[in-house]
């Protein structure tokens, strides 16, 4: 549409600098100190909304972080389209391996480097600048609802509270989220699903205090190896988890899905290049788009215990410590898994060392069906910007609102997502190529129009 | 020596505050950021010997931090006992489970609580006021020298360019060493052995970046997970030691000196008790007492890998890393044992990962002859402090300098330690008894005497 490509070419320079100044505010939901940072941007973010064309726009104060909801009406009979993203991120340790601050955005080699830029500020934010785009143009086909939460990477724990106190506000029919990655700008695609998260930190307790390693060594549990030996026992010889009914509800591929997934572009050789190691690491059974999609898995996410500073310290620890999490498909149940994990934990916990586990958060798999009005109308907006259709994908990421706004609104989710999985989320220098940014903002006024129309 | 007694009861308060100044200031070698405590800490040892009677008191420069020493000279006729301690201390950490600050010493029941307190200051100190003792009463029987390093925590890697270089200067008949524990007040103890040391770093390394565990979680090895794996592999299921050849070079104890050991008090309800555990560990076929004393260890004394703060991140870690340390026992090379271990964990490195695994330092175990005159002095010099004959025990710990002195001034080694197992070496609230401090300069000079009397 020639008009919204004007409005687009003429202030996109302007929307980048938006975006630029969203990703200074360190909004690291993880973190107790950042709480100041974080009402901040969810300010900010409601600033923008109203700037943008939302008749009204607030802040929802929860038992965490706050929550921006904001709205646009254009006429009750056309359908509603409801926007999630969230304007928290993730920590950004470690520090020392940024090229340049994690909050001091720089753009360099067409890319937008900084924690949030993809994940999920430079997303979310496409479709604000969408909405500027169909308001300021006189052509918004649909009204649309904004729920920008800020708690999505500790798990969102105060979400659900205010959906189900909030069903009429939200009321909607559809959510649209970009939260999500491509294969590539030449191979578009679409999530088709996400997998839960189970995620719990172990303690594991030998001696009541710290021990000189040489005159309790060798006579007491230490528990770094013991914990060590705990998380070796995860996985069997062909990396099977070993946990006991881990695998139990757990729905296989059929055969055409697999067929499908091993058409998509994948070439091995530059996976392994881009990661800078020799060989992977899987599964047995399955190729590295299953396993990172339609598998279940168990990893370390983090471990420490006893003295680890500079130089040699002949300590026997006391304590040692482990973040695990796992991701799961359908139908496994966060709930049930965790518990398994936990249980699993406690009950191997060797003589001589005490095991306490407990849960971080987790959230349910979840699938978008393809013969939906949604994902066909993301799947025609898409052919329309970049000339063919998405390829359908299992993301192997977590987004564990989904199943809460199905049960709660009784709404399907569609993913229109514009990153890469080389966008470094999660991990230093994280990076949302500017190409891909303006990409979605043009792509995302034609989901609007086209789901309008087929409503 | 009624001399000595009054001398000492005379001045006991002044000992025990000297012995706190030095306590207060925070000589941890292994941190650089604590070289001018070191300095300061060196030079307060000078002026305290001194002070204390010593001919001649200098600080020698090394590579690393100073070495002081000393010498008290009475007649070129009489025999020269060196003595030798360690004025650098441990890391303090963890702080947040000291009850006092670790270098803000404080007597509580009779205790002087400090790191260093026991581990070596307190002990070596008690020499310098056992020769102010002797000197101040007129009746220094020997030659005395001190040699007191400030590298002792982290492996004294530059003692033995000093030794080589000061032969004339350390010339003396035997080496007097106070930086052991007994079994207690009632059941006096000469150590009569301490183990070798051999402590290596790894570092496991698998992608080049931290990545997002949903997007390759499952398909790329995880360098804590093989980290975990390959620990858990050292140790069998009988506790033994699983490293090729480890084992190849160890001279078990006898039956006899197994059944002297045996009759050691050792309360296993006790030791159980003070640890805080509910049950004991250890390499099959062994006592306690053997597994500290006369068998090898490997331990794990640091490990640390993805993100370790507050919260959750769902991280898949670029690295992971371990501090591992072995003691060792007659006749096991330092160096050869850390080939082993080296060459152990490159081994098994799983595909996907690449290990790097290095030395940080060494020590060789050693035996005192009981035969000796030295260690004849020392059991009479207990029996008349302490009314009864010390039992000849073998420490876990390790002292690698002593075959350093043994090998490169021929010098055979006595050890007259006066602290406990229980005073927390290495570990927050280190300790020593106040009543320890003072017995130890009370049956030092007895040495002395006894030692001089023979030759």
């Amino acid at each position: 549409m020639q008009a919204w490509k004007d409005y687009q070419e003429q202030h996109k320079d302007r929307f980048l600098n938006e975006l630029l100044d969203l990703l200074r505010i360190p909004s690291v939901s993880a973190r107790s100190e950042h709480k100041e940072d974080m009402l901040r941007c969810a300010d900010a973010v409601k600033q923008r909304l109203l700037e943008a064309g939302a008749d009204k726009a607030e802040i929802y104060p929860t038992a965490g972080h706050p929550i921006v909801y904001a709205e646009k009406n254009v006429d009750p009979s056309k359908p509603t389209i409801l926007v999630y993203g969230h304007y928290d991120v993730q920590p950004p340790d470690p520090l020392e391996l940024w090229h340049s601050g994690p909050f001091e955005p720089v753009i360099k080699d067409g890319k937008i480097f900084a924690r949030g830029s993809c994940d999920d500020k430079g997303q979310f934010y496409m479709h604000v600048k969408a909405l500027e785009t169909l308001v300021n143009t006189g052509e918004l086909p649909a009204n649309v609802k904004f729920i920008i939460e800020g708690e999505e990477e500790i798990g969102s724990p105060n979400l659900a509270t205010f959906v189900k106190a909030n069903k009429e506000l939200l009321k909607a029919d559809v959510i649209l989220i970009s939260d999500t990655s491509m294969l590539s700008m030449e191979n578009p695609s679409i999530d088709i699903g996400v997998r839960g998260l189970s995620y719990i930190e172990v303690e594991v307790t030998g001696p009541n205090r710290d021990l000189h390693s040489g005159v309790y060594g060798g006579a007491v549990a230490n528990p770094a190896t013991m914990l060590a030996k705990m998380i070796a026992s995860c996985h069997d010889e062909n990396n099977h988890i070993t946990i006991p009914g881990f695998y139990d509800d757990v729905v296989e591929a059929t055969p055409e899905e697999r067929a499908k997934m091993a058409q998509a572009p994948y070439d091995e050789e530059e996976y392994k290049k881009d990661l800078g190691v020799d060989s992977l690491w899987g599964e047995k059974g399955y190729t590295t788009n299953e396993r990172t999609g339609t598998r279940p898995t168990l990893e370390v996410n983090g471990i420490w215990g006893g003295y680890t500073g500079e130089g040699a310290k002949t300590v026997l620890p006391s304590k040692a410590y482990a973040k695990i999490s796992c991701r799961l498909v359908p139908n496994q149940s966060s709930a049930k898994i965790t518990e398994k994990v936990l249980n699993y934990f406690k009950s191997i916990a060797p003589a001589g060392v005490t095991v306490k586990a407990e849960e971080h958060h987790g959230g349910e798999p979840y699938m978008t069906p393809i013969d939906s009005d949604a994902y066909k109308a993301a799947e025609k907006a898409i052919n329309a910007t970049f000339g063919k259709d998405p390829i359908p994908v299992r993301g192997g990421g977590s987004i564990p609102i989904c199943s809460l706004f199905e049960k709660e609104l009784g709404l399907k989710i569609v993913f229109m997502g514009f990153g890469l999985d080389s966008d470094n989320l999660h991990s230093p220098n994280e990076k949302f190529d500017v190409f891909n940014f303006y990409k979605g903002i043009e792509t995302i006024p034609y989901f609007h129009k086209f789901y309008a129309e087929m409503k």
